[in-house]
């Protein structure tokens, strides 16, 4: 029986913690994917974390997670505002999927404020920081009724 | 010493749940409050719940909130996408204000695809129904230590 | 059982008559009121008229008629072109709303040309001066038998 | 002496009544024809009915029409939103011209909701579906004393 | 052998000298066309003057010009701004055509800046009332040496 | 029993074969029309062929063509990017009407990027030359069995 | 007679001083009214000064002045780019209205740079800070003569 | 000598069949592919199919087809309007590229209304099904004989 | 008493002939100053002809010109797309400016399309190469018994 | 020590009085300066008027402006929408430039409605004819403490 | 100690020489890159030069040679419009990234005027052919001094 | 025989050194000469250098520069964002210039973002700061043996 939860970090956020930190933060992506393992657990939730650079990677990631998983949390990050491609695949595939942002998109260039994701997601947090994927896990476990139901 | 936290529902917030179940679920105005109002007890915050269908009001206890209150929860419904005036207020309080929408708002008409209050927020949350302000209430708690901190 | 119409002026028509009669004709609002009155008692109706500066007031109003009338005449002048929150109450709501202009709103500034709330009335009729408002009363009279049907 | 009223239907309307009821209604071109001729026996109005599906053609028309009648009831359909031709002819002629759609245009596609003939007529009625027809015929005729004035 | 020269009046034009004297002057088009005949007469040109409310008349008669003119002088009037089907004629045939308006085209409404026949076009002339009509004559005749040449 | 297939072809096409063979070939419209009914004959289908420089035409034409025909391949030409009534016949008609352009409509000026018409079409070819018709006739008999079936 | 002048303050001037000191500077509101006063009586001006956060209140207060003020300064804050209900009452009512803002508008987001209010404003000044105020005092000094002439 | 053809499935065309039949119908990848490799065999072509997700993918087979394959047809899915990268390979490379859809594009949401590669395709075909494929087959077929003429 | 005519060549205009002759032709400046002299002597006029890259200059030029000249005929070049302190001096003076272009600027680059300057000039003529500026004296020649009637 | 103000008026503003009344009233350049000197004298400034149609000469007078004066007056008239040279020039200068139009440069045509030195500015006054010149003397003279502070 | 430079050429980069040389020259990548090494060698950099198709691999290459280069000069071809995720990694390391194009990208389509990357960058070049490296290489040699200073 | 170069500085360089160091950096405009002077004597070439505020003197030095010198290194400044006239003047005469720099223009203020003259420039740099200047240097010394040649 599938349990568990798929997070996908886009592009550049490997880098994460060390840069940009009054703008990111100074928490790196494995610090944040273990806060998200431990707040799973205590929810009942396995997660499986993955971080990519390449557009197609996160279609075909997105594409097997149907298989694997019950949700997916996604920071689509630079695709966010240019990939049709993963638009595309959010909406074939039939479970959740929940859109992540650490900083509040709208605060900045105006290439960054339209989602071409966000139309096809189940749910949209944005500007709370690393504590973004907290709430996005909190949702996984407030829909996951619905989804049994 | 301030605990409490204000929640305002914008205009048309009022009809919920009689009227367009397909787009705002079926849960009233006041189911929504109480299901605050529990998950708020369970993270030790008192909750106030207001609901207006003025723009000028809603700047009003913006203000207000500040002597009263430590966070806001925000659903401008409708003048999300028109008030520069809400907008002014909630980048002139010194409290975190979360913006929330039970719908998806990129997926609806053009011209409710920009919040003008989104940049100013200390975050944003769409598109997960009535959760959402669960989700919102969490968001709170989790940001109140670094308040406090 | 509900037989009456309710009438709603939006901001500065309490101006008519004495100020740019070249536009708005010489016709005063309690004149304009009082023809309406007369041509709907003809028809078998009772009429409501009210005025108010104020966008959140006519969500108010229109919130309420539905309670007490079978159908508005909106007037919603300079709001027609700014307000997502009336547009969102007329979408609401289950009688019809007719709207009405004095003038021909696409003869004059470009901001005027686009109405936010027509899409959302049962019909939209303009350019006509205070005869609108008869034509309106007219146009209540031929959809009551079908709201009766 | 001219007492007659021309009622223009532009391209396509030959077509109501059989096709997209959901849209334009069940009644067909003569029974709406039918309908403004009877109401305007009543107000004292000769009506002469026309359909055609070239634009020029209705150019030609209401040229024409100054000579024979009192005043022009138009769908211009189609050509509405296209034709500057048809919108000089109704700035150039003396008699007023009353527009009329069945379906509220500003509820369809984005290019239909601009009107190029709106600003030159002398009112335009929209959404009634046939009733608005009948609502035009109305207008004339409260329109007729202040031309006879 | 071909010496003459056509002229084609657009939609309206007809209404010439009768109509909105202030705009387009006080002269009717037999008037304007006798002023043609007579100068085109000293250039040693023949004259042939149509008039047409149709886009396609038109253009079946740009089509027909090649065979039996010289050279075309067009004042496309409405359809300046909307007729691709006109300009995608004169592009095809092989004689020249001189656009001309009564009138300053860019002094009125924004619709009426860009003309789509103007770039395939042998010269344009605006602005001059009925002068500019002589002025293309004039044009012609300075252009029919390089075209013997 | 209806069997046969109606081809329009738009404005300016009588022009094909002796200018700008460049862009559109040295393939006149009698020797187009010839290879379409030859193509057309050995798939079972009969084939009528029309030309008009009239928009208005145009829709009469699609218009009576639903009850002598089974499908039409229309070729808009100039009508393509202008015509909002050709676009609704079409859409008002039960038979499928098929788009087709002899060049590649996004490569030219970019007034012409885009088919008012497309989107209500059947399906869409495009800058295969004369041969796009061959393919078109060749849609139809694939869509034929549907269509009876 | 009237010889007063009001000043009226839009959406949350009421919290200037406090905030954002290096836009908006340290002067309290009571303490620029104080500074308008004082100038006010220098030149023989009585002054009233209002602040509201409600564009509804703001058309009453206009409507209202013209009775009671010889002219109004009016800072309308946000809603300088968002309401056409005021605009339309500043173009009403008979008594010139002098727009003022503390910052200069055009340096700061692009949604503030339109001021749909200045063109039916007596003038306009921004950029100078609280002492915009006491120029807009000394501009209606300037302009009373006139008035009164 | 090469003979053979090759065919790209862009990105989501592998989850074809079973998702949104609807929109895209029944028919599986491997069903599309079978049909197109038959109709290619009769035409005397052999054919190669390839699905890929990547856009940087879909240039390396269009560059690598130009010495193995005599033409490609390509869906590019998705990059269809985003891939600039694309349309260079496309231009660069001296085979045809034949551009296909399953449906019509120019139905869809306004992003996908433009081609960024149709421009510089030899042909283009749209909202046929998976017919489109055959009649991109028998395309190849009416051009090669131009190729090797 | 005033009878000359003031030609003015905006920039860049003084290389003409030697330079892009396929553009502007082969006749060099001075050519064509004395080809406008000729002509203007025939019709009785005086000709006074300047060239300039100076935007200022042309302003200065303009000023002067209404003691003077009794017409100016301007070629502004460049500056016809950019000044507004050209136009400005246009609109102020009494006597009649020409427009004239060499080329058709509505076939060239997007930014050229639109004239500032057109507007406010008596007339305007474009594309006829050095023979636009015989026509241009010929204009004024028609203009010139209406400013003296 | 430095003392004194520049006023620099822009282009055609030497035509002011004799023409266009109705939009600058009919003082004319000299009086304006007169009543700016008088003005000036009794606030204790010396005052440098000049007038030019150059935008690089306004460059060069702003540069030079530095050494010598205390702030500058500027009226940039057309200028004002086209020229970054002179915005450049503003915010490289240390001394505070003030920025007036006599007219209310938004009720003008749209192409005025940007000022492209206003933000660079300390501060911007239009609308009040000539009384403008005195309310920026009035501004400098309130300035200068702060800048003497 | 780090003294090398990395090249990464983008999509399509692998076919210079060979395809449109009269828009790319006749340099093969090969021998592009033996120049650039050439040159560097003089001035003492060690050069590593890559080519790539895929957008996902320009952002590994990228953050790795933050640890390996202490420059980089980036082709990124189509990517240069529509990779925001390029974008980000340039802004995200710490080495200085050249832009660089063989050809001038405003002279081409309008789509390529906009380069989302070169804001980022350290420097941007372009225009001139091959010779562009050999420049870029230069500029890495005079930015180094600063970067070791 | 000609070898030298001119270079152009454009409006406000001349104040550079001394104002925004942080933008435009700390060299004086005769220190940045001086270094041009001394790279080009290097590489065997002579060069003038000369700095203008005024638009019309930079067409006047471009027309001239064709005989006296080789190349032109151009600052446009201000003027790259909107002068045609300089932008024609580079188009028309024969010898190369480039478009040089000192900050990154798609940095700043987005009507920066487009040069109107880099579409006719042989090469554009920008983003170095003064290095610039030389890189420009050595590009002319890169292209001249082609020019020889």
């Amino acid at each position: 029986m599938k349990t568990s939860l798929l997070v996908i970090h886009g592009p550049n956020l490997n880098l994460l913690g060390s840069r940009e930190p009054e703008i990111y933060g100074t928490a790196t992506l494995p610090q944040i994917n273990e806060q998200i393992s431990k707040r799973a657990g205590q929810l009942g939730l396995d997660v499986h974390c993955l971080q990519t650079n390449h557009e197609g990677k996160i279609v075909d990631l997105l594409q097997e997670a149907e298989h694997d998983h019950k949700a997916v949390i996604l920071n689509p990050a630079a695709y966010t505002h240019t990939s049709i491609a993963i638009r595309d695949t959010i909406a074939a595939i039939s479970i959740p999927v929940i859109e992540i942002h650490l900083s509040q998109i709208s605060k900045r260039e105006s290439f960054r404020h339209i989602s071409l994701t966000a139309p096809v997601c189940a749910g949209f947090i944005s500007g709370f920081g690393h504590h973004g994927y907290l709430l996005a896990v909190e949702a996984v476990a407030l829909l996951i009724p619905e989804l049994n139901g």
